[in-house]
């Protein structure tokens, strides 16, 4: 990489994200570091041996989100943010979450190598829980931090065993003592794999994140009778399964009617009583819609609703469909946005602008502070899975990316 | 009910189906009584006693098949079975095998109580294992009986916990000395609830059973690719969830452009990974379909994979369908089922002829032995479910179908 003269050790970044991947590395070759477990517990005790080493003071909020922070030359300046999450899906991979979070490291041992101060102090985050596996939902510890949901209820929620968030923060020794809640900050930066196929297809090393989609999300039950397989004419059946597929049918023709930016999914379905010879009398299922464009969302939450009704209408089935959340879409600040932009280009690493297709943390962070995310490819955009890999020079542009934007944000004029 | 002399009991019917039905009772009104567990033992123990109280000589052959004796007036002449099968479904009914076993026990109630000997022996039979909701294969005991399956793969066929068929039988003590083979016999019918809603609907007390259907059945796997759904634009998804819903509209296509005497299902279906925010990369699914007709369901097992393997193409999937079994159509044999429709007709009740929907003993035992099925209705058509329901009357009228038929046949000159 040329045009940078505070070059990233990628060597020691690559030996980094392996040293994290071994705690709680599966067979398969993926991770299982669910939030807040002993293993969770394990990957945070070394990441603060690891930023203490480079002389950064770590502080803990009452949400278990990590601040490891680098002083500045102006005190009287806000800190700059990045960071990303440690924990992991069940059957996850090395990169989602641990990416950003190693990088951020990656960036404060080269700034403490080359002895560089910047102006405005730095703050390496690690947000608790992001994924949701374990409790049943996702950003927890940003989305407390940023006021969109309220930490009592996040404390009272139970995993599968029934132990509370509270509970297990407390038996991690993760639940400190500074308040969770939006600090002033000057900004928050983020590295992440892309878990889609856009960059790596197009050959691109680095995707400029300049905002989020746009989300909404259903859970659907659709009922009719289960009925003898062998025995129940055409006339007489009123079968759930034939309705759930032709909705899946509408979802899919609803993302293709808005092009390569449409997204539209039927993720998970379950079909009772589920056997061969029973025609299947009720179905449950979740139905997601993302787009760009706010508008576009508003516009489906409108009409799918109905035309997903019509359809079990005419089946002689009934359809709940329950709105779980809509999101409206989530530009990221232009000034950040801008400084990623640039670093690319001062690198000469091909480069796009891209839409985050995924929820991350700095979709909930940049509702408080300007806010930019970098993506990097991830082989056959595979995510949430333990095949997931990228190479080693892929997360050494992003790091790099991360380095360059951070410091330019930190020493830019007031 | 007119047209006879030999009269059942109805209440002593309907007490003896609700004392068989209390062995396994659920909290829902139904019946859980597995075959081959402690609960079918109960159910068989007291079979034995109500049987060996009027007479009955018991013998139990190597599948537990049970066959309960009595002599007729010429030794020469073949014996007249006629039974159905006690085990139930995980969440049966009541009515479903129990109504044809009880009331054969009452039509030998009957005839001894009315001092009454035919000129053929009678023998009741309780068949092993009908549901195949414990070892996975339906109609075990006939079938073996039939040598439609071999003895030796039935006896290892495992449950959930690992118990074989072999050990199951010695567990409950009802692996008997008689091999489990087609004795000669002179005629075989079997008394069954409808399992369907055709004669409800209809009006009708009686189903006269011509025949079973036809069918084949497969086990489907459509593979795609799973990926984040909110990262996977169109054009790169292969989404194995909407192939499977465009095979369940083939399914029910398929079967509708056969009229009312089609049949096609998709009762069995599950999604990996199953996640709200994942594109499912993989579908497991049944699909089963029968018609009276031999030659549609060989029109179906010839089109049907061609079709469906084009959907998969389309969408870029890969299908792997497995043809688990083809079961030709099963006329019954005409006199039999000519002694049925005359005994519903000297009776006044009102009767049509109806093509079996479901599996049936009889089925198999046909291949052995001229065989005919009387058929009652069942409320809602609802059956395989703890709500399977039928009237008092409705299990008097065939109990009272079945002693004429049975008799009729066995006092039928040579």
């Amino acid at each position: 990489m040329s045009g940078t003269n505070q070059r990233i050790d990628g060597q020691r970044l690559w030996d980094a994200l392996m040293e994290m991947a071994a705690i709680g590395a599966t067979p398969k070759g993926g991770v299982k570091r669910l939030t807040l477990t002993e293993v969770d517990r394990a990957g945070r005790d070394r990441f603060t041996e690891l930023c203490q080493a480079v002389g950064l003071t770590v502080r803990v909020d009452a949400m278990g989100n990590m601040f490891a922070r680098r002083p500045g030359r102006d005190p009287s300046r806000l800190p700059v943010l990045f960071g990303s999450h440690l924990d992991s899906q069940p059957t996850g991979g090395k990169f989602d979450g641990a990416l950003g979070v190693i990088a951020g490291l990656e960036v404060m041992r080269t700034l403490h190598g080359l002895g560089i101060e910047t102006e405005a102090p730095l703050e390496l985050v690690n947000w608790t829980d992001e994924e949701g596996s374990r409790f049943g939902h996702s950003l927890m510890g940003s989305g407390v931090w940023a006021g969109v949901y309220e930490q009592d209820k996040a404390y009272a929620l139970r995993d599968g065993d029934g132990v509370t968030v509270s509970e297990a923060l407390d038996g991690i020794g993760y639940k400190g003592e500074h308040p969770a809640a939006p600090f002033p900050a000057d900004s928050y930066f983020e590295l992440h794999i892309e878990q889609g196929p856009i960059l790596e297809r197009e050959g691109k090393s680095i995707g400029i994140v300049t905002g989020a989609q746009a989300q909404v999300w259903y859970d659907a039950v659709i009922t009719g009778q289960d009925a003898h397989a062998g025995t129940t004419p055409p006339s007489t059946r009123r079968d759930a399964l034939l309705g759930a597929a032709r909705i899946v049918e509408l979802v899919d023709s609803i993302m293709r009617s808005r092009g390569e930016d449409g997204r539209g999914t039927v993720g998970r379905l379950s079909v009772l009583p589920n056997s061969c010879n029973v025609i299947p009398g009720e179905v449950r299922f979740s139905v997601e819609f993302r787009h760009p464009s706010g508008a576009e969302i508003e516009g489906i939450a409108e009409s799918f609703p109905v035309q997903a009704s019509r359809i079990a209408h005419e089946l002689g089935l009934t359809l709940e469909l329950t709105e779980l959340f809509r999101i409206p879409a989530q530009p990221f600040d232009p000034d950040c946005v801008r400084l990623v932009r640039e670093a690319a280009a001062r690198l000469g690493l091909p480069a796009r602008e891209i839409i985050s297709g995924a929820g991350h943390d700095a979709v909930y962070v940049a509702r408080r502070v300007p806010t930019a995310m970098i993506f990097t490819p991830c082989k056959d955009g595979l995510s949430h899975n333990e095949a997931e890999s990228i190479l080693p020079e892929e997360a050494e542009a992003g790091c790099q990316v991360l380095l360059e934007a951070v410091v330019a944000r930190a020493n830019a004029p007031r």
